[in-house]
Parts: C-alpha cells; structure tokens; sequence
C-alpha cells in the first residue's frame, strides 16, 4: 500500500505544472538519439500522449539527417557539403522528401498511435505552411536549401482541432512552391512562434548548454543565451540551436528547452519537475 | 536521475487510466475519517483537483452527521431516532441546514480551492435539485425525514459548465418547496445516475465490502451485490452504501466504488492503478 | 371588460421600461423589512421572478445582520462592538456563515423559487469570489472583518447562464483562503461593478436620501452624493450605502437607487414607473 | 402610492402567462376593425411589440379585403365573385398584389415599429413560403386563386432570427412561381402550423363563436368545433376562420383563439388573463 | 468533345475571379432595359443565382420609374417634376409604395427564384433600414422626397443568413416613421457602403461613361471620377450614378463598375472576364 | 463582344449542376496518365480547385504503381508478383511508403496548390484512418498486402473542416499499427463509402465501361454492373474498378464515375455537362 500511495504523490507533485501548462502548446523537437533507440522511441511516444492526455497541445517537428544520408548511399548518390550545409540538387531533395516525408514522418506517426495517441503527419508544404527563401551559402549554391521567412499554422491547427497530434517534416516552399531543404532546429523554432507557443523543446544528444568549464547551465535568459552565442562560449553544434531558441522567444514562445534526449522521459521530467533535466531559456 | 525517471514512469502507468476517463463524470461521496482528518482533507483536495486537471469532471456530494450532532448538543437539543433515522423537527431541521449548507459544505469548497481547484458549493435544494417525498417510518413519523424521488441536474451542470468542481450538500425539497434531511449516501448515488456519471466513489472508514470470513472483495457484479445485501450477509454498515451503488448502476453509472477513506489519495488509487484498493461493483 | 382593458394599459406602459432594460444585469441588495416581513417577502420574490422573465439578469445580494445577532444570542455568544463594526473572531464567524451562507441565503433561494423563478445560492467564497484583506478598525484589531479588494464574477456568471437567479451571501475571502465578514451594500456594490450591471438596487427602510429639511431628494448626480456624503448631510445610517453607490457608479454601474423596501414591489415600481418610488444616483 | 402598486399587482398577475409563453410563437391573424380604427391600430401594434419584449415570437398575417375593394374601384375594375371568392383575373391580381405587398404590409411594418419594434414585411412568395395550387370553383374558373398545399417557414425564421416580428400579405405560389390570392385566415392557420406555433389568435369584428342562443362559447375542444361546422350550427361568417383554427391545431398548433378585435388590447386581455376575451378552441 | 473541352476552360478562366471574390458581397441596382426586356431580364437572374452558387453574396436594389409613372397615368394622377425630381404627394407616394414594393419587388423575387434562387423581398423601410431627411428642392418643396442619411443593414444580414437574396425597393424613412421616395441608385450606393460591399454594380443604358470624345473610359480612378463630374465632361444622366459610385467608395466600398445592361450577361462578363465590359471606379 | 457572351452562357450551363452538387463531397480516384502527363495534370490540378470554389468537397485518392516500379528498379529489388498482386516484403513495403506518401502525394499537393487550392496530403494511417487485415492470396503469402476492412474519416474532415482539399495516399494499418500496401481504387471506394460521398470519379485510360461491341456504355445501374462483373463481360482491368464502384453504391455513395482521364477537364465535363463523358453508375 505504501509504495501505492508513494505513486499518487507523484501524480499529485505534477499537479501545479499540469495546471499551470493547461490548453498551452509546446512544440517538440525531435531526433537524434530519441529517435534512433528503440527504447527511447517509446519513452517518447508516451511523453507525447501523456501531454496530450493532461491537457495540453504537443506538435512535434522532426529531422532525419541520419536516414537521409543512409537513403542516399544506398543510391550511390554522394553527398556534398559547403560551409557544414548539404548541397541539395534536385535529386538529393528528391530523397530528402522521401525519406522525411515518406519514411521517418510516417514512423514518429506509428510510434505516437502506438503509444495511444492519434497523430497526423504533415510536411512542411502542406497547405504552404514553411515558406522559404532560397539559402545563399558563403562559398557558393546550395541548391534546394531554404531560409524560412514565414510559417502559416493554418493546417497545424486544422489538425489540432480535429484533436490530432501533428507531426511536421521540415520541409519549406519558396514563392514558385518549390521544396526545400530547411533545418528541423529551425523549423520547429520558427513553427513555435508561429503557433504562439509555451514551450519550445529541443530533444538533444547533450546534457543541455554548458558553460566553459563544461558544467550545465540550468537557467539562462534569453539575452544572456544571445551573449554566449556571440563570444563563441558556448560549444559550435549547440550553436544554431540557441539561436532558434532565442528567435523563437523573440516571436513570443514563453520559454525555450534544451535537454536531454538520451535520457526516459526527458520530456516529461523537464515538464512536470522542478528542477528539470537540461537548460532553460526564458525571455 | 533515475529517481527522477521512477516519477515519470508513474505518470506513465496513470496514462491508460487517464486515456478512459477523459471527460468522464465521477461522483465522490465525501464523509467519515477522510474529511475528519487534517491529513486525509489535503490528500482528498489535490485528488479531487488533480481529477479536474487531468480532464474528468469530479462532483463531491458530503454529509456532516458529526458536525450535526455537536451542534445540537451545543443547541442543548436533544436527538431522537427513530428506526436509526433521527427525528427531524423544524428547528433540528434548521440547524441541519446550517450546519450542512453554511459550514460543512463551506469548508470543503474552501479546502478544494487551497488544493488547488475552483469549487462552488451547492445544495440539493439549488434550483430545485433534489426532490424528495416524505419518508414514513414503520414506527411513526420521522418529521422532515426525505426519500428522494428525482434529480434536476441543471444547477450541477451549470457549475461544472462554468469550469467549477460542485460541492452538493445533501438536502432535499418536496413539491411545496419544504426541504427535508436527505441520506447523503442515497444523495450521491442519486446525483451520479442523474448525470449519467461514469463513476462513483464512496469513501467509508471500512477496507471494503467484506465476505463472511471478513475478507475484502475486490469486485462484484451488481446483481450479486444484491444478493448479498439480501442474503445480509453484507455487514449492517455497508447495506445502505451498497443499495445506493445498485441503484445508481440500474440509473446507468458505469461502476461504484466503495473504498477505505483512512487511505491517504484512496482515490487517485482506485481510479488509476490496476488492483484499486476497495471494493468494484459493475453492472 | 374596462377593468381588464385597465390591466393591459399597465402592461403597457411598462413597455418602454421593458425594451430599455432588456438582457441589463440588475444586482439588488436584500434586507430590512423587505426580508422581515411575510407579505414583503412574497412580494420581492415575484418582483424578481418578473425582471427575469421581461429578459433582465436580476442578481441578488443579502444581509443577515439580525439573524446573526439572534443566534449568537442563542449561543450564549457575546458580541463586541469596534467602531460600530461587530468584532468577528473565529467563533462569531463559524456563526456568520452558518448563519448566512446556510440559513439566510437558503430561505432565499426558496422564497424565489415558491416565486416561480429557479435560484442558485452563492456564497462569497465560491469561486474565489469576493475578495478581501483584512481590515483595521481605528481602535483595535476587529478580527475576520474584511475590506473587498475584488470580485472574480465566473461563479455568478455560471449560474446566470444556466438560467438561474444568483442569490449572494456576503462573505469574503483573502488570500490565504480565509473567510471574513463583509458589510452587504459593500458587497452589493463590488459584484454590480465587477458584473457591470446596470442597475444597482439597494433595498431600505427608509423612504430613500433625504435633505436636511428631510425631504425625499429625487435624483442626484454621483458627485453631488460624493458632496453630501463629505458634508455631513445625509442621515448617518446612510452613508455607508451612499458610498457604496457612489463606488459602484464609478465601476461603470449605470445607476444606483435607495429604495424604500418598506412599499410592496417596490422593485417593479423603481424599474416600470417614470417617478420611481425612492433616489436615483447617476453618474 | 396605492395606485402604483395596484399597477405593479398587474405586471404581477401577468407573471404566470409569461412564464408560460416564454420563447413560444404565436401568430396573429390581423384584419377587420382592428386595422381600420386608428386608436385599435396603435392598441394592436403595443400589444405585439409587449409579446415580443415579454420573450414570445409574434407573427402577423394580415388580409386586405377592403382595401383591395377600394382600389379596384378606383381603376374602374367591376369585381365578379364566383360562390362567395373574387374572380381574380391577371389584371386583378397584380391590384391585389400591389395594395397587399405595397401598402397593407407596409403600414403594419410602420405601425408596429412606431409601436416601438422592428419588424420585416413579407409576402407568401418570399423564399417560395406559401404554395398553392389553383382553386377551382364549383361553378366554374375563379383565375389566380389559391389552395394552400405547404408553406416553407424559411424566410419567416430568417427574419425572427434577425429580431424581427415577421408581418406576412397572404399570397402564394405555384409550382410554376405564378402567384396567386389566398384567404388570409387560411394563411395564417398555415404558417402557424409550419412554425409548430403555440397559438393562432384570429382578431374578428365579433365577440367570438356563438352558440345558438347567440351566447359566446368561452372554450371549445376542436372536435367539437368541427361538429359544430358540420351541423351548421356555427354563424356563417364564422365557418372558414372556425375551420382554419381546426386546421391548424391538427397541425400541431397548441391552441386558436377567435378574439373580438374591436376590443382595445384584445391580443393582451387574451393571452395574459384567465378568462380570456372571445373563443378558445384547443386539441 | 473539342467542344466539351472548350466549355471547361470557360470555367476554369472564372476560377481565379471566383476565389477572389469568394464569400464577398456584391450590390446590384437593376434598372433599365435589362428590367424591361424579357430576355435582359432571365439573363439577370442567372446571373445573380450563378454569383450565388460560386459563393458571393448578391443584393439587389432596383428602381421602378417607368413603372410608377404608367400607374400614376393609370389613376389619372398628373406628375409635376421641379428640378427634374418628381414631387411627391402623399398621394403619389402611396402608388410609389405600391408600385415598387407590391409590384416591381415582388417581380424582381418571382424572377431571381425562377432562375433558381430563393430571394426575399425588402423594403427600405423594413428594419428601418434606409434612414431619411426631407430633401429640399433649390425651387421649392419636393414633398415626400428623402436625402439618405444612413442605412441599417440588419434586416438585410438576417436575409442574408437565411441564405437569401435581398431584393431592396428604394423607399426611406424619416425619423418619425414617414416613407420617403428615394433615389434608387443612390440607395444601392448607400447600401453598398453600409454592407461595406465588395462591389458596387450600376446596370445602366450605355455602355459605361464615356470621355469627351464619347469613347468608353475603362478604368478610372475614385478622384478623377470625381474631377470630371465636377469638370462636367461626364453626360449629364450619368452624373448621379457617377456621383453615388464615388460616395460608395468613399464608405468602404472596393470598387463601382457602371456596366450596360443591354448587354446579356453582362454582370457575369464584368464580374469573371479580364476586360470587364464597362467602366471600372476604384479607389 | 459576342464571344464573352458565349462564356457566360457556359458558366449559366453548369449553374444547375453547381446548384445540386453545392456542399457535397467528391471523392477522385487519381493515376494513370492524367497523373503522368504534364498537361493533364494541371487539367486536373484546376479542375479540383474549381470543385473547391463553387462549393464541393473534393477528396483525392491516388495510386502510384509505376513510380513504385521505379524505384524499386533503382534499387536493384526485384518486383514479385503472385496472383497478379505485388508480393510486399518490409523492404519492398519501406519503399511503397517512401514513394506513395513522400513523393506522390506530395507532387500532388504541390500540383493542386499551383492550381490555386490550398491542399493537405495525408496517408491512410494517419489517424488509424485505413483499417486492413492481411491479404492472403491464393497462391501463397503477399507479405504486406491489406484488405481494407473499415475507414475511421476523422482526420480527413479535421483537414476539410480546415478549408483544405485532402490528398490521401493508399496505405493501410492492422490492429497492430503495422502498415500495409492497398489498392487505390478499393481505398478511393472505402473513402467514399465512409465519408458518404455524393459522387465516386475513377479517372481510368480507357472511354468508361465498355460492352462487348467495345462501345462505351453510358449509363449502368449498379445491380446490372455487378451482373456484368459475374459474367466476365467486362474488359479484365477494368473488374477492379468496376467492383468498387458497385462496392461504394452499397455503402452509400450516390453514384459513381468512370472516366477518360486522358482527356483534359474530364472531371469538369463529368460533373457539368448533362452527357457526361464516361460511365455513370447509379444504384
């Protein structure tokens, strides 16, 4: 009996958060390690229903670097980088939507409706949602590599309101409706703002941002994130995730999260406990 | 961490629980040890809110016999029972209302909202909720005594429609708008097959309901609920609790709920873990 | 037949009344004689059942005074005085709202439901209502006395659009949860303001404001009470509800009355006739 | 002071009728003196304008009989009658159509918004609302005259969901869109049944249906309505309004009345008195 | 099937025309010709049912000169004109009445609902819909001749919402209720202005206006129409259109289109072809 | 001037067609060539968005068996069929799922937002929204291969309720969430069926159903379709289709459509042109 009602209290110390984050939305970011290990997938999919379930509004938006680079082996098709962005031909970008919208959309879906949820998959071009301009690289073309320059959540809440989870690949559309490639970072920063979100949370495979001596800041205000991006403390591959956390606050997200990604139920303990499990950046 | 986590797989296994119960009704009778113990009152008011948080629509129905009797004495007025129901003149009537609507019911609207929640109390004589015919004893009149011939859920709908937990003091009218002292037991059940309620819950100061030899059932199908009540087997105690649970499952409650109230968050135990921890009836 | 022709000339000549008022939220403060007396009390209640079926919101809020006195009396409780201001400790308040909120409040409800009207009664507390701080008498601590700070008018919003007649006992809460005794034309005056009414009616046993020849004073413009109030012009038992008037004119209330509780329907004959039967204050 | 009571005692008397009526429809058959005499005109327009305010839905149709009489004869047109109907040829019937549509409904609009309401003229044929098809007389063609088949309430409840009293000119149409005179007692039973109203009110220049003996029946059930035309027992001129009243309860009206219009607020004395002024005939 | 294919891209040339003015509201005044021909008129009608079907909103305000004329000439009724406004007796406004809201309306809704839509007839005067003064003549008074002074559009929204074509005959009241004769194409601009229409419509006899050379001016600017009125280069019968196209766009309206209602068609041309096929005012 | 005259006259042609089809939902079954040909795929891009315009509900099924074919090839898996169904091994199924709903249905997306739509692709398990048991052949196992056995329409009219036109890729879920490759035409039909659509369109590369002269048959009730499937009568590729169709009348469709979509606007000339250009099969 004992550990039963050890169990109600943890229902009861996530009572202030679930009525603080009533009817809110949160947009989650989501790869890396969460996505590729089996176990985590789970530990997600229930993060995602259980929000839903208490009452908020998750929107997940995905990547799949990993899966694009496997697909376009497989065709023997090489890849190419300039300035640390894919080159994006027409061929390539084919693949991308491929394999974004075909393949790894389609198992977040799986995933959610297995964990109990019912999800709905949408790119970034439907219902012209991620527009784009088209990226300028400093050494030279890109090819099909987008800037986002405006989100319409029209669609995102279409299917919000038929009480669907959405999950977005990260896909734009420039003026011509041409795809493009867009960072996942981005998208679900850019997303977030659109949908005036509470939350943005970056599912990483890192403990949070770290300060020079390498311990986790916990707490971090958005002006304070922008000083370190701009000294160059903070470590290069967290980098463009600041920056779309910080943009995203500047669009009106309440707060943005960076955690854990390798850890059960990151989501959830960032959520529903105090202390929480990465970096927070409020405005 | 991995306490951290145990936390969130708790959150996890409430889930499928959560998942049923969406925007279910569930009727809680309120009384005995669980509303006289300082403790039990705050684990019964975040269970109460954290219901509300997680989507259900929680309606208490309390009753006060304690209360009521150390008022009277306090009155100097002396307490005859009749067949186990006390005679209720006018003026022990009008101490039953005070007592019931302007202080029992008060303070649980109070310790709802410190838990957390928005609470209206009500009573059964709000907008003609409880009606009530004059129960005749077998061995003479019991005065204002009611037997309730029907539930108006409007006034109860209005409050939860407002976003508001009802809190209902067990009163009742009769056709010339007389009130009369209804049994809150026999109230609740009522209140739950009027709403058509999912659930309801009745906490007692017993384990259960107990066999012969003193163990607790853990589930009985209604009509074998009722041959034990018939048989009496059932202890004294329980026969009025276990006929209202019958009788609000003929009005289409889905199942009844008769749980040890002496249990801290006894239910957010019985609504989300497995074994529960009283007894189930079902239709 | 001229009789019954008559009858329908009054009908009509309440029609212009009827358009101008129509869907107005009117609060009325109860008490004096109007609650006292068989025959008055019949006839505020049909008063009321009436606004609400020409298409008003009447909103009713009561006093008690008498009856608590009487029943700390019987308790054997005495009261302390401070400034005029009874002194509440935590005994004396048990009784307050006993007494209020489960005796006063509920005869009222009846009585507008025997009127034909379907009434929900509501006490300061429910929802968070009324709000309060504690106030400090000039000589002396005065104990649960409470100074209204705000009004959250969710709870009576839900009633009205459940189709019901609110009916208010005047308790506050601060905000520790702690309930406090508040003066009943404050209390009128808060909730008119809080629900923007258009009317706020106070119930008198006097003929309305009188001049210092003693004279019935017609109409007033809100700064000229505000100047009469300073003077010292006004009957002391007064004051207190020109105050509140002039507060409740300053909430966006459109138009304060004193009225004369002691005339039957003297409700209907302040809203339905061009000369009104008592003072009228306007911004 | 007594005075003004007495008149708040009539508001009172209303109260049950009111209530009763609440949000129920009732259509008003307008014609005879009731729209020749200038004083009964305004008496007729307040009358409605109080049904509206009160929170009924009144709708009037009206005739026009004489007025067509007088404008025929202004363009020198002979009328011929064919078993008591109007030979109505083309050139007739664009008269008919014209002092109907263009000027009978447009002084009753204009009466009853100087009365105080708003109201919208329509004619059978708006949103095809009244079809016919075409009467034939026993002895020989009558031209554009009309047997009601069905009636469309669209229009009308477009109009009362605009907040307005519908005022309707009894004409309709065929399939081919031709239309056609009706009889406006026939029309006004018609549209009562279409809009399931609560009453039909049939404003006469007589005290209501006789019996034999020439003494106002009070209250009649519709069957023995119908003997009463079968064995002629009934005046003749009452014969077609007695038989559209009996229509239209078979078509689920709750009840007709056949009211003396030459009785200053006769609509009013009807419906808010018990007794009533002319014949109430109920299923 | 050349064919076939050739009536398909037909369709599909409208599309962009039709999304563009997608649920918007379009104000007709019907008049001349394409009143008085046979042919002009069924092409109307469509025309109208078509706007319908492809989701704009089409009001119709019509005039009925030549008609009111006839039927003064009829009555032996001589007409006086004093600077080229008709005076209007009350004699002569009762045929005005008559004539366009008995005769020329109702032709105008039997027309619209043989092309196949549902139409119901207005009146400026229902709802009190078009707000009149008292037009004073330079040379003396015009007797019941109205200067617009305001429109309420309710009674035209409730039609609307019934899924209706308002049909609107151009009458105004004064502010005691009097019917007025108003000028029917300054109607149309003013009830343009007051559903802050999309388009205005005027259906003239020409071909639209004309520059000095007397060829069609195709486009115009809001101000340059303004500076050729005033310039008097524009005919002088178009000047009042001219005039109240101007106004309209002044009150919100995005663009007037003078267009000749001699040819078939010709709202669908000006309204889904590129060239339109009259003279185009905007902004 | 004569020749805009005539494309008036081609918009009024279709007006009845527009008015019985207004607010009723058309589901498209999409493939063959007016899928692979550039012109006809913007035929048909317009064609749908037209639907949209003049108030249908258009729904798009596609199929995309050559372009699966395709990439199979490039990948070096070889194809196997059994029963003349695709043998569906997991590596063969991630294909399907990349290609149908990550290329597909996203080039047709792209093609109805060109033509002017605002478009949302969605797969068969989003939402749980196809439903299929394993498929077992004749000859052996097919690996992944569904038998729809019900549609759940949720998530598609979540994206109608949007405003956007669904286009939905042919996939199917198990009770396991696992998905499986299905036939378009069976999906098209299921979808219809389950949205009670007004019209099924099989855009086919043959004329329609073809007797055995091998002339088009225009018109077919379902009854004596069903006979000519039995009788082997009908042409071998075309048994599919035609079974849907009669599968989707049981189900409740009203009729449905198999047409030439080698022809351009052939959804157009279907739905308003009296002949139509294939064959009608009505229940």
């Amino acid at each position: 009996m004992k550990h039963l009602i050890d169990k109600a209290e943890v229902l009861i110390e996530a009572l202030p958060y679930i009525r603080r984050f009533f009817d809110k939305t949160v947009v989650i970011k989501y790869g890396g390690s969460a996505m590729a290990d089996e176990d985590l997938r789970a530990s997600f999919a229930v993060d995602v229903v259980l929000l839903k379930y208490v009452g908020l509004r998750p929107v997940v938006v995905h990547g799949g670097g990993p899966q694009i680079a496997t697909t376009l082996e497989r065709y023997g098709k090489e890849s190419k980088f300039v300035d640390g962005l894919r080159v994006t031909d027409d061929e390539t970008m084919e693949v991308v939507e491929m394999v974004l919208g075909g393949r790894v959309n389609r198992e977040i879906v799986a995933l959610v409706q297995r964990g109990g949820g019912a999800a709905v998959g949408l790119t970034g071009s439907d219902g012209d949602m991620i527009r784009v301009s088209r990226r300028i690289g400093k050494s030279g073309d890109l090819g099909r590599v987008g800037r986002i320059v405006g989100v319409d959540p029209a669609s995102i809440e279409a299917v919000i309101a038929g009480g669907f989870v959405p999950v977005i690949a990260p896909i734009g559309v420039d003026e011509q409706g041409v795809t493009h490639n867009v960072n996942a970072d981005e998208a679900a920063g850019a997303v977030a703002g659109a949908l005036a979100a509470e939350k943005l949370i970056l599912l990483t495979d890192v403990e949070g941002i770290l300060d020079e001596a390498g311990s986790l800041i916990r707490h971090l205000a958005g002006e304070d994130a922008a000083r370190l991006v701009e000294a160059g403390t903070i470590r290069e591959g967290m980098i463009p995730k600041a920056r779309c956390a910080i943009e995203a606050l500047k669009q009106g997200v309440r707060s943005a999260h960076v955690i854990d990604g390798r850890t059960r139920h990151a989501i959830l303990l960032e959520m529903f406990t105090d202390g929480g499990v990465g970096t927070l950046i409020t405005r």
